[in-house]
């Protein structure tokens, strides 16, 4: 929090605008010959760029820990992952763009098959299709009731849904009920402190409505809960930073999360391009502008090198129509590292660029994780890239006399 | 603490195996013609090594700051050592291979001559030879009695010996029976806080024993106490990260301070070559071998420049041993720097290697202090150290999601 208390002294309305575009994933590994995919890559603009810029490596969370998409984000635009957690529910429902207040207690539910006994025997309902799964959330929200809360049923995808409950005094802290086996019965949720019992209780009746509701259906005749969080408490970015604040994104997760940071979001088409198109819209309205580029991640995810290369090089592409714009701050960096030959996110830190008029220039002429490593900012943690976005953009008063 | 947990919570079990050999004050300083010990010395092995690995140059504690061998080991184990003290009188009782127990209470002690009004005359009892020390550690013992808690007295070297109290209730917090100068009498035990109140007692009614049956010898006569501390709470290794952890070294003290860390610790002879036997005799058993090459430190303690290079030249030449066991993640650095030039531990920042397959190589080709400046790791607290070969030795689950 110390560092959002000072920014919130220090930070001044300007007309300045910054543009953050982050590529999920960007940082990579190298490949098979040697070289990573942002060294691989032919990214005319984005070297360009960094050396127009000041560049480094950013950590988002402590050396050696691989962030999740949610700290990624949250330590980018300024919140500490350790203080400000984001539970595996809040996400879920982030994904579906379910739009979260304050108070409400997210869970990620499983359709699941039980037999006579109540016994598992498929944790995922023979991984039924999307299409049933809408069904069944739309039988269940006509047939569930609990007292004194909102309950919201949202299907999600395959056999995953998210539950929200919405009323006074729902706090998290509950167990959640999938034992993670089959053969057995699913735990009942249990309060791990006195103040979520209440929560745990309706929790509890909402599955036993559930399992009535469900019990001659096949294979989906019985739910999972788990993931039991509160969205947390982040204070918005409009009021820390004094910036109007739009995110733009073609994914829901992503619009989710900035809008846990309070910023105001568009979505973005389907491609990068539609984003851009959205971003010139907005351009007017807005002093700090969010853009988020899906693909590099999704390549490095299934472990598709040249894939992630070529997505690579259509960020570039787009890289100058950014730059028409022109921000008085831009910067390009991701939120975690996504090596196509992992094929999973990675603790490696990522290649950050800032580019502004009063930059200290450095000697940094390609933006790859090997040059970026010796750029004015070396290696750094994410929570002070929105501080001298702030600076660079001459948005923060002196800090003391 | 927060470190600690967030380590138990994402550590996981596999197969892959860790080894940290850490060469005891390892950094060093130019000597007269300009160049380190490391840089004087010729060290194929460990240059091409660092060519393979990940480097950087770490720091124990905070800048400026010269860590003992205590507070260095620490924070290499992931222990914050600003928060787990290791007490002057803990660190004596390690250094004789002393099985500390949780809850006990360890003190230095000093055998001094007094004259007939009790007033110090000489604080080291004219520097007594250690087969005296022993001959009157034994009388003590046999001698000493304190109600309801065990006394260990046990002889450390000329003068020195080491108190041990066993028992409920014995916390520390107590001031010093030495004056630091002779011709007055010493100072009783005081508690500085109401918990040590019962230690403080005990410890009086310890000098006054000792002083009875010492009261007819020459030139030891009396005893003073210094450094009492408790064992430090340290949560095991082998819980906070999941591995089967063990420690190979000559030197009691290192072996103790492993201990402290929950690891199984092994004698390794008398010389690396002998710790490297017991190592492969281990190797199946366990998933963290922490290996401790002394002999660098000893000859920049004498102030041995040349010996210090040699002695680097032989951990080099041990090197393709320590690779031909295969360890998933090796790692080599040391616990703090003793420059020949000044005889003594110092603050530079050490240089650190690690050699896995998924790190992310850098341009480093020799393993010296300059080059590992250059590092991919850059210059980064030793508390870094275990959770960087957890990530690589692919030991962490993902940080939120």
């Amino acid at each position: 929090m110390a560092n959002l208390e000072l920014m919130r002294e220090l930070s001044v309305e300007t007309p300045s605008k910054i543009v953050m575009l982050v590529a999920d994933g960007l940082g990579g590994l190298p490949g098979p010959d040697g070289l990573s995919e942002l060294e691989t890559a032919h990214l005319p603009n984005l070297h360009q760029l960094a050396a127009e810029s000041i560049t480094g490596l950013i950590q988002h969370v402590p050396a050696g820990l691989t962030p999740g998409s949610g700290p990624g984000h949250l330590a980018l635009f300024g919140y500490d992952p350790l203080v400000f957690d984001i539970g595996r529910g809040v996400l879920e429902a982030l994904g579906i763009d379910f739009d979260l207040q304050p108070g409400d207690l997210a869970a990620r539910g499983n359709f699941c098959t039980v037999d006579e006994a109540g016994r598992i025997t498929d944790r995922r309902a023979g991984r039924i299709p999307t299409a049933l799964n809408v069904e069944l959330c739309a039988e269940l929200r006509a047939k569930v009731r609990l007292d004194g809360v909102e309950t919201f049923i949202e299907p999600v995808e395959g056999y995953r849904f998210a539950l929200v409950l919405r009323g006074p005094g729902l706090a998290e802290g509950l167990t959640e009920t999938d034992p993670q086996r089959e053969g057995v019965v699913p735990f009942e949720v249990a309060a791990r402190r006195p103040e979520a019992q209440q929560a745990a209780r309706l929790a509890n009746h909402f599955i036993a409505q559930a399992r009535a509701v469900l019990k001659d259906k096949r294979p989906a005749n019985m739910v999972m809960l788990r993931g039991f969080a509160n969205k947390p408490p982040i204070p918005p970015m409009h009021e820390v930073y004094r910036l109007r604040t739009a995110a733009v994104a073609v994914y829901p997760m992503y619009r989710g999360l900035a809008k846990l940071a309070g910023m105001d979001v568009f979505e973005g088409g389907k491609t990068f391009s539609d984003e851009l198109e959205v971003t010139r819209k907005i351009w007017q309205d807005y002093d700090f502008i969010y853009l988020h580029y899906k693909w590099a991640d999704s390549a490095g995810e299934d472990g598709d090198f040249a894939g992630k290369v070529v997505r690579l090089e259509e960020l570039d592409a787009a890289i100058p129509a950014v730059r028409a714009m022109k921000p008085d701050v831009l910067m390009v960096t991701g939120d975690h590292a996504t090596p196509a030959v992992l094929k999973a996110h990675s603790w490696h830190p990522v290649p950050f660029l800032l580019n502004a008029p009063w930059r200290y220039p450095d000697d940094v002429r390609a933006f790859t994780e090997r040059d970026c490593r010796n750029g004015e900012l070396g290696r750094f943690p994410a929570t002070d890239v929105m501080p001298l976005a702030m600076a660079h953009a001459m948005k923060l008063t002196k800090f003391g006399a």
